[in-house]
C-alpha cells in the first residue's frame, strides 16, 4: 500500500513542484519530510508539475519508501497530517492521508483536475493579492463583459485539439483534451475562472485566462474562440497570464 | 492644505508602523515614496502605531511638506494612489488621496477605529492564512462557544477603564475608552472578532482576543468579563493574541 496526501501550498516561495537540483520545491520539501517522518528514503510522487510561483489548494501525491512501490509504517493515516506538518515549512500543509494500491497512481489515474485563475480588479493595487492574483486596473470588469467573458469560456468546453492553448515548442503525444467545464465569476473585485478537463496542456490554463482577459477588453469575440481552437495556432490565442493567479484547485480520481 | 492618504499594507514585512532607525517600517517607506513622488521631503503622520505584524486595511495618515503644517503640488488627488504607489512596494498599497485642512490631525482628530482580529480554526495550518490569522486548531469552535464568545464580547462595551486589558509597563494619562460595538462571527473555519472604539490601549485588542478564547476554552466564563474589567488586573485576562491576526480596518473622523 502507498500513502496518498493531500496538500495545500503557497506557490510563490517555490520553483515549482519538481525537484529541480537545489532549487527551492514542493517536491524536495516533502522528500525530506517524509524522510524525517518514517526514517527511511521516500518517492513522493505527485498528480501534476505545477510551475514556479502556481498555487495548489488540493494537491495530491504519493509516498512510497524509496525505488518501492509500497511504504510500511505504524503511524496512522488520520495522525500524519500534523506529523508530515510538524515538519514542513508554512507554506505547505498536509490535509489529508490516507491509504491506496500499490498500482494506484496519482498522476495516470485522474479522472479531471479543476484549477482556478483569480484576477483582482480594483482601482489600485491590493497588497493582500499580492502573489495570489493577477491584478488588472482597467476599469471594464462590468456585468456585460462577465457575461461575454462566460460567453467566451463555454466555447472551451467538449473534446477538442488545444494546440492554440499550449505554449510553443511543447512537447506531448496528443493535444486533445476534454474540458469538463469552464465558468467565470466576479466577487467583490476579484473574478474567478474555474476549469475542469481530463488533462492540461502546458500553460493552457494561463492562455486561456489571457484569452479571456482579451474577450473583457474587447480585443477577441466571445464567438472568436471556436476558430482561433480550430486553428491550432499559439499566436491567435490571447497572452500568458502570470503564474501567480493559477491555483490547483481540485483532483478527482 | 494637507494630503490624507488611505492605505492599506501586509503587516509581516515591517518592523510596524513607526520609523525606527534603519528598520523597514511603513512610515518610512511612505516618507521615501512621497519624497520622490513631490520632490520634497515631507512628513508623514499616522493614525495610529501598529505593531510588527499587523496589518492594515484602511490606515489614513497625512502627508506635510518637512517641517511644515501644509503641502503644495499640482499633482491631482485622484492621480496621487497610482502615482505613490508606483514608488511603493507591493506590500503597501495607497487607495484614496484627499485634501484636508491644516488644522486636521490623523490621530487626535479620529472619532473611531475598528479593528478586526482573525483566528483560522481549521483542523490543520493552511499555507495561505499564514501569517494573516492565529491558527488554533482546538476542535471547539461551534456554534454554542460562538455563542458564548459573543455574549462575552458584549460585556467590553461601554465606556469603561480597560487597566487589565492594557499591556503591563504601558504609560497612558487614562485608561477609560469607550468600546462602540464588538461581535464574534464565523465564515467557514474563520472566526472574525470586530471591535470599533474611540481609541485603545497598548495591545488591547490583542488580549480580548486572548481572553474571547479564553472563553472558547472554558477558561473563562462570558460573565467574568465584567469581573475581570473592574479588577483592573491584566493578569486575570487572556494571554496577548499574536500580532498575525489583526487588522486595522476602518477610521472614522
Amino acid at each position: 500500500m502507498k500513502i496518498l496526501l493531500t496538500l495545500s501550498y503557497l506557490g510563490g516561495g517555490f520553483s515549482g513542484y519538481q525537484v529541480q537540483g537545489d532549487k527551492r520545491t514542493v517536491q524536495g520539501e516533502l522528500t525530506r519530510a517524509a524522510k524525517e517522518l518514517f526514517g527511511f528514503d521516500c518517492d513522493i510522487t505527485g498528480c501534476s508539475r505545477t510551475d514556479a510561483g502556481v498555487h495548489a489548494r488540493a494537491f495530491r501525491a504519493t509516498v512510497t519508501k524509496r525505488e518501492e512501490s509500497s511504504l510500511d509504517t505504524h503511524i496512522r493515516t488520520d495522525r500524519i497530517p500534523m506529523a508530515m506538518n510538524a515538519h514542513l515549512p508554512s507554506d505547505i500543509s498536509v490535509s489529508d492521508a490516507e491509504w491506496v494500491d500499490d498500482g494506484f497512481h496519482p498522476r495516470y489515474d485522474v479522472k479531471y483536475k479543476e484549477y482556478i485563475y483569480r484576477i483582482y480588479t480594483g482601482a489600485v493595487r491590493d497588497p493582500f493579492e499580492d502573489g495570489r492574483a493577477w491584478s488588472i486596473h482597467y476599469d471594464v470588469f462590468d456585468d456585460v463583459t462577465l457575461k461575454r467573458m462566460n460567453e467566451a469560456a463555454q466555447h472551451f468546453v467538449g473534446e477538442q485539439d488545444f494546440s492554440a492553448f499550449m505554449a510553443s515548442g511543447s512537447k506531448v503525444e496528443s493535444t486533445v483534451r476534454e474540458i469538463k467545464y469552464a465558468t467565470v465569476e466576479k466577487n467583490g473585485n476579484v473574478i474567478t475562472f474555474k476549469v475542469a478537463a481530463n488533462g492540461f496542456l502546458y500553460n493552457m490554463v494561463r492562455i486561456m485566462t489571457g484569452t479571456l482577459v482579451a474577450v473583457a477588453l474587447g480585443k477577441i469575440a466571445p464567438d472568436d474562440i471556436s476558430g482561433i481552437i480550430r486553428s491550432k495556432d499559439r499566436s491567435k490565442a490571447g497572452m500568458t497570464a502570470p503564474a501567480c493567479g493559477l491555483y490547483l484547485n481540485k483532483v478527482v480520481y
